[in-house]
């Protein structure tokens, strides 16, 4: 197989938590995807790790059950070579034998391919097992090598503000930043990842964008399944910690970003952080004027939030939650960006939706204002809805609109829709951090949402559940809008 | 059958040339499509006139072949009795019985149908016979009647600036203004309508609409054909007079016009007449760095233009012409309007590019600059070619565009593409004059041209032909552009 010009040199990616779902599902899938597409190291080795006793060829088994289920290509053709490049290593995270082990695996593949050899280390672990790896390997790693060294680190990055900035300060104490790719997968997919090029690669759109043209902006993130088999984890996180925290404030500053002077990782992440220190920050007391939060009910067919497993009976975890916010920078003075996600609503959809103002009064009389769609699941498009004039005689105007079907560009280019971790994946190899977390970017996220968490623990139990399931969520989310004469966008699934 | 709310009142048409083509091919059938849609007056009487001696019964026949041929709608259903509205006046427009003969149709009509019968006289005569045609009418007519008269007038008015000042001098002492609907059938296509909603009726645009974002405007009218039967006619007129003096210009004052107050009629010409105002002005020792002529050759399966019938054989009668213009006001200073229209061109296609500058450098090395397309005919369109992320690895741009499809538009009403004439002789009834050319607007448009054409008598006719059919045109209209750094938008079929 020939290679693609831009591929990292030979690489050894270990991956702590080896034996669990996420290898099976998208991990593995996405190495052995860009196998394929020849976006992989002449020389690499995947090591997978766990407690759980494999040998390399149960492993390998394995990982073919899930590439089977999971991978969006159903081709084997490659499998038997790519496999060849899958071990398995049984170690224990707490033993130092384990890290003797992977610095062996290290030194044997730096004899055949070279002092160079880059390593990454992807954390697929319980939060509170990542300080314990991270100081045990950087034990056994040569300082020297930071450079090649690369740890993949998994949401969440810390429970709120103070424990995140102690796994920032224990991190730090051990690695570089620039060697820490905190994944966040909503910034690895493509309609995500469209959005930069969107904003900064089309002059028509940049006079436009901002608070003298542009009345509101919405992000939803709506799933309909509940909180399914994760109730334990989920209870003691909710919609503002798993959802608002991290995607939907990292979606918001896509679209809010000021332009970066260049593609540089830290000069696009710093515009980021930009974003995040101009939204308004809410006060205690003002919590109840911004944020909606809800919970789904008990339904004759559906389990309630607070019926699930391993939920507390009386849980007070918002299930979903609605958030106006304010960038109070020059650009969005006054503009409100409503943000909601939930489970259990009506249609799963991802979306962005931009409401321009109305023209000005002229030859119309009160035309409708624009609307431009950024649809990021399921469907990939572009929409913006338009005025024309009414087909047929007299000057009255009709609704209209012009699509940018994004999966029809893929068919252009015969491709399907790679998956975000495969670029992120890739991103980590080739050492471009743009699309991952800085230290900074996570606790500028982390005070943003602190004071309608905070508000949360006065949160009275007894208006919980809600919402019914399958609904547009809590009646509350809407009079959020209406009080300001707007709508959220229908909750339709995009195609 | 109901009538629309906004029909007018009771209506007498006389159409003069009632016996020609055009009545046959357009008038006549597009006063059944409106009668169809329900836009005709309650009480309405079309009076066909002319030389050759038709019964109303013979004329009906000949007009319902016309219908057979012509009319976009074939159903007959109704054709019976809207014939029942047709009658025919055998005249001479020279001889003073035939306007008592008018006159007196008049008198009877409002007998009984009421003093405030509206008339409309459809000129469509050879421009030589129009002002004693009109001088005749106003002797008849009674002047307390003019709110309720109108006459519409074709082109060419004038053959020049001279000409034309002094054919509105005529006109002008023998009706009002607001009497007069010069009529220009490119102004009554829907996607030519559509431009002012697009522009005013979305916010959006407006920012961009400006030489800080578009870079240049192409405007495009090429035909398949040759001058056909018409080389007579044409060969006196030329391109710059047949197509730049009127639809080019009136597209172009569409494209650039600032936003009107309102939708008064006079209001939004004021706005045209201040755009062709604004036009700079040609020198004559400039002509040659801002037009191009073109005239088509033999083949060996084409005729030329000069072996066409009733062509002159040494004729220095242009087929094609590029102009670049510019308005020289705040809003387009430096931004050049390249216009074109040709004969024997390779595609029928009429279409407006609006061509965006390059978006400023940052994350993304030199991005193609976007472009608007709006196709008027023969597909009726929007489209927007942006740049979006290429799909899969790495952020490289990929081109893509946003299509409105005006078409599907038409087919979610219900309804076909209405001809041009339909909405302009329903405009006339209803006195909206928005879409008709005032005195003042075709002066103006005579200045901006005037040069060229003037320049052109001492054109050199061993320089023609310099253009194969079929072709794009002169290779000169290329370096037009070219000198620029442009490039002529590809001239293909639009759908």
């Amino acid at each position: 197989m020939s290679l693609k010009e831009n591929t990292a040199p030979s690489t050894i990616v270990f991956i702590f938590g080896g034996s669990g779902d996420l290898n099976q599902r998208k991990l593995t899938p996405a190495f052995y995807n860009l196998y394929l597409d020849e976006w992989m190291p002449k020389q690499f080795a995947i090591y997978g790790m766990g407690r759980t006793a494999y040998t390399d060829e149960q492993y390998r088994a394995h990982l073919t059950d899930g590439y089977h289920f999971f991978s969006r290509r159903k081709t084997l053709a490659a499998w038997q070579e790519f496999s060849d490049h899958l071990h398995y290593l049984r170690i224990d995270a707490g033993d130092a034998a384990s890290y003797s082990e992977i610095a062996d695996v290290i030194a044997r593949h730096k004899k055949e391919w070279g002092a160079d050899t880059h390593v990454l280390f992807y954390l697929s672990v319980a939060p509170q097992l990542v300080p314990e790896i991270a100081a045990r390997l950087a034990a056994v790693l040569d300082p020297a090598d930071s450079r090649n060294i690369r740890l993949v680190l998994e949401k969440p990055f810390g429970h709120e503000l103070q424990s995140a900035e102690r796994l920032n300060h224990q991190l730090a104490a051990l690695f570089q930043e620039e060697q820490l790719y905190r994944i966040d997968h909503y910034l690895g997919k493509q309609a995500v990842q469209n959005i930069l090029a969107l904003r900064f690669a089309n002059a028509f759109l940049e006079p436009a964008w901002n608070n003298r043209y542009i009345d509101h902006v919405q992000i939803t993130a709506a799933e309909t399944v509940g909180v399914e088999d994760r109730g334990g984890y989920y209870d003691g996180s909710g919609a503002l910690r798993d959802m608002i925290q991290n995607h939907i404030l990292q979606v918001l500053c896509l679209v809010a970003m000021e332009p970066p002077a260049s593609a540089d990782p830290n000069e696009i992440r710093d515009k980021k952080v930009d974003v995040l220190n101009s939204i308004r920050r809410i006060l205690p007391e003002e919590v109840h004027e911004y944020a909606v939060r809800g919970q789904y009910t008990e339904t004759a067919r559906i389990k309630g939030y607070r019926q699930e497993k391993n939920v507390d009976p009386q849980s007070a975890t918002e299930t979903f939650a609605a958030v106006k916010f304010y960038v109070d920078n020059a650009r969005w003075q006054g503009v409100p960006f409503y943000v909601r996600t939930g489970k259990h609503l009506r249609e799963k959809s991802t979306s962005i939706t931009i409401r321009f103002r109305t023209p000005a009064r002229g030859i119309f009389p009160g035309p409708t204002p624009n609307r431009l769609t950024i649809n990021i699941q399921p469907g990939i498009s572009i929409r913006l809805s338009m005025q024309t004039k009414h087909p047929g005689q007299s000057m009255q105007l009709a609704g209209s609109s012009m699509l940018l079907d994004y999966n029809e560009t893929f068919a252009q280019h015969g491709a399907g829709e790679p998956e975000a971790y495969e670029s992120l994946l890739l991103d980590v190899m080739n050492g471009n951090a743009t699309q991952f977390m800085r230290a900074d970017q996570v606790e500028a996220a982390w005070k943003v949402v602190m004071p309608i968490i905070e508000a949360r623990s006065g949160h009275n139990p007894a208006d919980f559940p809600n919402y019914i399931p399958f609904s547009t969520g809590p009646h509350a989310a809407e009079t959020l809008l209406s009080q300001a004469g707007h709508q959220w966008a229908p909750l339709a699934k995009v195609g």
